[in-house]
């Protein structure tokens, strides 16, 4: 039986933090260990060149998010895990794909239309104020990333929902000009119970600098956990497990007895002071063990570089001839 | 000395005719043999899939430009001769290129706003219509394609004189964001001199369906020359040769006496059938010895391939360390 194909990109331009591991690291690896599936996990730098300029950052986000998907239990010799970067054929087929993709699509894409939606609104005079064909054109490095591998499935949050549609709808216009090549791939929407609050209440996200580091010291971590944000309710108060950052991120973790019990506790008034330690407590456990394997990582990048340029190898059995079927069906090949 | 590199591209999806061979081949050639100068001269197939779905025209058309180019005396080994898409550091580099490029500069791009004009007088709701993310990148992938190699000179009709404005502007961010890394190249206009009027009295091309292929068959180059539109002089009428399609491709390949010559038959009214008669005997016999060879050439492709790929060797001697410096400077580089 062929095995379905997995695929998600972690972009590189920060340092990973609990959101991340909720709602894309651990949820990858579990489906990388079904015996029907293959994961191909890469990253993403190439995307991450549309957001940052600043080549010191890239360099040590790439060291970082590599160090942190093994030492939380990737198994390298099970996936396919391998930086963007690698695959040249991946900006090959990116120029194909770009030339058959209509303009009209990309303008209709959610990231493009929210930039120009804010300048609009600060006034600018041209909409395209600030706006880099990198953001303009990354729906199509986007279908390219997954049509090169021909994944089935590929796990998105509720804003890239769109942007799997346009993969789908570039596969098709391909498939109907030069001839079946490519997989239509479905979407996997993660579902808001795998997204994590951050300190300030909003959205875990780099963007909002509100995050908590995954491998932060002991004593980083302990303030982290502190400095989240809480309401005014003082001990003894019954509390609200379902609107509570602490919760959330415990209830992340926890085993369905201990979200039982954790949820009485709330009932019963447990002080915030109380739950935070204990919050920290919790993870500081779990993480101890990771959080070593990642200094022992990124302590020795030379194995991390090892195991990429084993997984592009792996990879590039695939992408190499298959882009070879690609740039016959449209014309390119040797002189005949 | 370092030596000057002068680049042109040559777009895959024509047969070559006798306005390319004035325009661009011949000078090109002749360029190439100065001695301090290195021709980087390529077949742009991923140009051609812009503008072209038809696989079986883009092969045959560049075996036919490779053989034509070889065939009119361009010589391999003085200079780099090579096939766009053998060169996988060009899309690399065209995608680094893309994060930097404002979307503001690609909406004022000549070939994006007439293909929207057209749109709009044609009464089209959607400006866009039709537009593909490939003309609309075009001028990023034409950017690439001449810093890859950064090149001093590249020679352009007017019509291509902003889109090297452009790569300069891409140049220049990238080196004031990153460091000095690319030349800015200058244009070489083409004067109208070097441009040929086609069977109808438009500039010749494959656009207008107007051309005279190069290595027609003697009886088919016999025929198109006697099709070629003029006026309703009589014999014996003083014609004027400077608005004369006939006069202007005998005058492309004529030296001076002849076309001094010529322009005195002209005046004393030499006849438009014996005009055809004499500009057909003309061409035929400067066109023979090519037209064999050409010939030759096609009906050994293997020769021709070979031909190709030494030449993206030399070419890639060049962009593969080259593009390694480029994305080290971008943080693209192996962990450590």
């Amino acid at each position: 039986m062929r095995k379905e194909i997995f695929l998600t990109g972690i972009t590189t331009t920060g340092t990973p933090h609990l959101g991340n591991y909720v709602g894309a690291i651990r949820p990858c690896i579990e489906a990388s260990r079904s015996a029907n599936t293959t994961g191909f996990f890469f990253l993403a730098d190439y995307h991450s060149l549309i957001k940052c300029q600043d080549p010191s950052r890239i360099r040590r986000s790439t060291r970082e998010v590599a160090a942190a998907w093994l030492a939380l239990g990737l198994d390298p010799e099970r996936t396919i895990f391998y930086r963007q970067s690698d695959i040249p054929e991946i900006p090959e087929l990116t120029w194909i794909l770009t030339c058959l993709t209509a303009k009209g699509l990309m303008n209709r894409a959610h990231a493009y239309k929210a930039a120009v939606s804010e300048n609009r609104t600060a006034g600018k005079k041209d909409p395209d104020k600030g706006i880099t064909m990198g953001l303009f054109n990354y729906p199509i490095l986007m279908a390219a990333d997954i049509l090169m591998f021909n994944a089935h499935k590929v796990p998105v949050g509720h804003d890239q929902v769109q942007h799997l549609e346009m993969t789908r709808d570039i596969a098709k216009r391909f498939n109907h000009i030069y001839g079946e090549q490519f997989v239509l791939p479905e979407a996997v929407i993660n579902t808001n119970a795998s997204v994590l609050l951050g300190l300030d209440g909003r959205k875990m996200s780099k963007s909002y600098d509100n995050t908590i580091p995954l491998f932060a010291p002991e004593k980083k971590l302990r303030k982290l956990i502190m400095k989240i944000k809480t309401n005014s309710l003082g001990p003894r108060d019954p509390k609200d497990p379902d609107n509570c950052t602490l919760f959330g991120i415990y209830q992340a973790f926890a085993d369905a007895d201990e979200i039982k019990t954790m949820r009485r506790r709330y009932a019963e008034g447990i002080s915030w002071g109380v739950m935070k330690q204990e919050l920290f407590e919790y993870l500081n456990t779990i993480l101890a063990q990771p959080r070593q394997h990642f200094e022992e990582l990124t302590s020795a990048p030379d194995h991390i570089e090892t195991v990429l340029q084993n997984g592009a190898a792996k990879a590039r059995e695939h992408s190499s001839a298959f882009l070879q079927k690609i740039r016959q069906s449209v014309g390119i090949q040797a002189v005949s």
